[in-house]
């Protein structure tokens, strides 16, 4: 995998996760809701992770529930504060992630009204714009901790003054910052805040959600037992404990990785004259958004893909679509413009040879001979 | 795990499944929607899975949609046919399994109403009381393939005869027969039907819906680009795998597994007198639900844990609740009668042995010594 710049896409699974996998799926298989030993043992290590996640995530215990990733961490989150609270108004972006922007769009259906609050320039949100959206009965705010397109981190911690201000909760996409960001930034300022663990070299299959547990809310299907009602269906314990042995990692490792991150980003950043899409060259979220000077992002795509780079137009979740990612739209680029960008996305595991090799492919792309 | 009857719970991970997960998760990591090589090879790899599936399950592959397990499965599957179907009248049983109890409650709050149809004292629903309970606006019928909790077989054919008469939707969760019965008896008779990978020594955290391609029914959310729109969240490749591996094992060996599991069944039952909870001495279904004499399950299922047999009092979904089981509710017990109800689900991977030794620690337990 050389040539692979799509670690917002997904990432492989660190080795330690995946040994932690094949022991659990070896000596943990039984379910954990059964009530003799196998079953409690495999309880004990369901608790053990959940303990130790809420820990990387700065959070109660109480409050997380493993899911199957997160897009269903998402959806778990935002139904829970929408039942918690009352109002019929929800703040959001259109930067968001696909999975939260579907979402809000089956909400809109369902007859909640919605704000899209558009970013700045710099691909961040303006807590000015968010403030004039508050409406007397607005219920939800959920705005992303880290874009997935661009890698700008939003002001959570401002929006949360907001949000508490006026009685509305807050909801966090932390899916590309977990592993990557102090979660202590994030954590004590949201209701709820959702993860995934194939995004930080934990298995597919896993995520988790955590609600703050003061919060009451029904139960998105009743007479469950797994997970405290909230999610049901049989735990998935070897993936939860890969998930946490991939998380735990990433978190103690971060110092390191985060030097590593920004030599990258220098790096890139150095070796050609590039048109970024927001402001990320200043934080340690590996993601960069560009534009290509008068070409497709679709064409780069395929022909770096046959030169062996791998990287992509926007967010896999949403690439099916033909649609430009939301990002560029809420950052106010017309459709046309935004067909030429492109998400180069990096890895602590990456050289700075590979992204020099990078950055050779992409600038030769951008200056058209006399040739073409 | 020589004490282990709990394989109705879960089972432990097949050693080829086991490897078909590291072996994808190792080389097919990429996001299956990247449009890149590693994505497309990944994406080749879950048609792959899916084309293989659907030929295990005797059906259409445009109608095989992989997800979390048989829990999403079947909620998946019964919001399809309520919005593909007109009416507001269901069908089901008491003994449906509680992932699919809890929906149909959900439904019974959202203003449809339900009639559920007892089951006869040979644990099998009388076709003729589900005809009496057809009404003209009847929408959609949920009755399971195989109950989980004494193994009977319901008659799912004799039931699709009826829902298609009647124009109803029918769905059987499959979940505890796909690989241990011929599903060419259920797959051509259904609208839908679930299966999870961890029932049959596949992954945990990964199941498969299938929902006639005919059908037509709007997602559940909007605008996911993942199966076809019908389920959201990047697909756990490497648990797919996994599972495909199980379930062609399983469905290949079937016809041994099938004279092991009767064998089982012989010995056990030669090996003492039970009060058996329905007819499930002629299928091949490696459940058997019992009565224990003046002895409440809960008792003998940990004294039989202090002694290293591990078995249950129902399904490990309903454990939590302390309620009896709803099968034993459905068959008319009472509350009382039912708390000596214990289950018993074997595995062709267990010896002769193993169960006569459960059989004597059973017939220990049921008869009573002066001592007592």
């Amino acid at each position: 995998m050389e040539g692979y710049f799509d670690y917002a896409a997904t990432s492989p699974m660190d080795e330690g996760a995946l040994e932690a996998y094949i022991h659990a799926a070896r000596n943990y298989f039984a379910n954990t809701k059964s009530l003799h030993d196998p079953g409690t043992t495999a309880h004990d290590l369901l608790e053990h992770c959940r303990n130790t996640i809420a820990g990387l995530l700065r959070v109660e215990q109480e409050g997380v529930y493993f899911t199957s990733g997160g897009t269903e961490s998402n959806e778990l989150a935002l139904d829970a504060l929408l039942k918690a609270g009352v109002g019929k108004h929800i703040i959001t972006t259109e930067a968001e992630h696909s999975s939260v922007r579907n979402l809000i769009h089956r909400y809109e259906e369902e007859g909640y009204r919605v704000t899209k609050v558009p970013l700045n320039e710099a691909g961040i949100i303006n807590v000015e714009d968010v403030e004039r959206a508050i409406q007397e009965d607005t219920v939800l705010m959920a705005v992303q901790h880290v874009n997935s397109d661009i890698g700008t981190v939003q002001p959570v911690q401002h929006l949360s003054t907001l949000c508490r201000a006026h009685g509305i909760f807050f909801h966090s996409d932390c899916v590309q910052s977990f592993g990557k960001l102090p979660m202590e930034e994030v954590a004590p300022y949201v209701d709820s805040l959702s993860v995934s663990a194939h995004k930080l070299y934990g298995p597919k299959g896993a995520g988790a959600v955590y609600i703050r547990p003061s919060l009451s809310f029904p139960p998105k299907i009743p007479g469950g037992t797994h997970e405290g009602g909230v999610r049901a269906g049989t735990v998935n314990t070897p993936g939860i404990a890969g998930f946490t042995v991939a998380a735990e990692k990433m978190v103690k490792e971060r110092p390191h990785n985060l030097s590593r991150i920004m030599e990258m980003k220098r790096t890139f950043l150095n070796a050609g004259e590039w048109k970024l899409v927001g402001h990320t060259t200043d934080n340690a979220v590996p993601i960069i958004g560009l534009l290509l000077p008068e070409m497709e992002g679709q064409w780069a795509m395929l022909e770096g893909n046959r030169r062996g780079f791998h990287f992509s137009t926007g967010s896999a979740c949403s690439t099916g679509n033909h649609e430009p990612p939301g990002t560029l739209l809420a950052m106010g680029y017309d459709a046309e413009e935004a067909k030429s960008f492109i998400r180069l996305s990096f890895s602590h595991h990456q050289t700075n040879e590979q992204v020099e090799k990078l950055a050779m492919f992409l600038s030769g792309l951008s200056k058209p001979t006399a040739a073409r």
